[in-house]
């Protein structure tokens, strides 16, 4: 599963490079969005809410380590959508960092199995990348 | 049409301040984010697109005049998703604000139809609201 989140980071890092201009600078950083999808099975969806409406603080602090920040999860239709702002210069190597820390790979021990890839995520893709079309600072 | 947005935000108005806890203050003002989804008609994707690619500005100027930034929209699998940032007082009374606003309105009449709510949306909502549930600042 590990390698599952690497593929789709580097997909998504790849998807995001091409086919968008995300980047804004704020306040002297650079800030590149991204957004994606997956779905939540049924059965396991009063699971994943419990999870993440207590996430572990030492995922989270794994995450804003890793510059991630302004993070959000929303769901509806059997569906979650993920947003959030990436500060950082190398997310491929903030996303290796955070593939290697245990912490992490419990938590995603538990929220992998809750999951399942949307039917066009391409080969080994987690979290589906999806395509910024607007945007307004 | 006007009508649906109206219901739609007002739903989502209500609909957040149900279901969760999204306000996080920072540098002294509230946040508050929203969520939401639409279908977009396939024969329409290609227009709709195109109008978000270079929207126009006195549409932009209204958003943010009505306290709405940080909007981002994005596609995949025919469906768009909405995630934007309110910092006003009022929602309802900014989103009457926008709803007169000629230039919005004829932005509307070009946006409205390539869209369609979800199956799931309630009776008149437009961009049906998505359920905020996790948040990392």
């Amino acid at each position: 599963m590990k390698t599952m989140y690497w593929i789709a980071l580097l997909f998504m890092v790849t998807f995001q490079a091409c086919i968008n201009e995300s980047e804004t600078p704020v306040e002297n950083e650079e800030i590149v969005r991204y957004a994606s999808v997956i779905k939540v099975k049924p059965e396991k969806l009063d699971e994943y809410m419990a999870l993440h409406a207590n996430p572990w603080p030492g995922v989270n602090k794994m995450l804003k380590q890793c510059n991630i920040r302004n993070y959000s999860i929303y769901f509806r239709d059997g569906v979650l959508f993920s947003y959030f702002e990436y500060t950082g210069k190398d997310l491929e190597e903030d996303m290796k960092t955070m593939a290697e820390d245990s912490l992490t790979q419990a938590w995603w021990k538990l929220t992998d199995p809750c999951q399942e890839p949307v039917k066009s995520a391409e080969e080994g893709v987690w979290w589906a990348p999806m395509e910024e079309i607007y945007h307004l600072d």
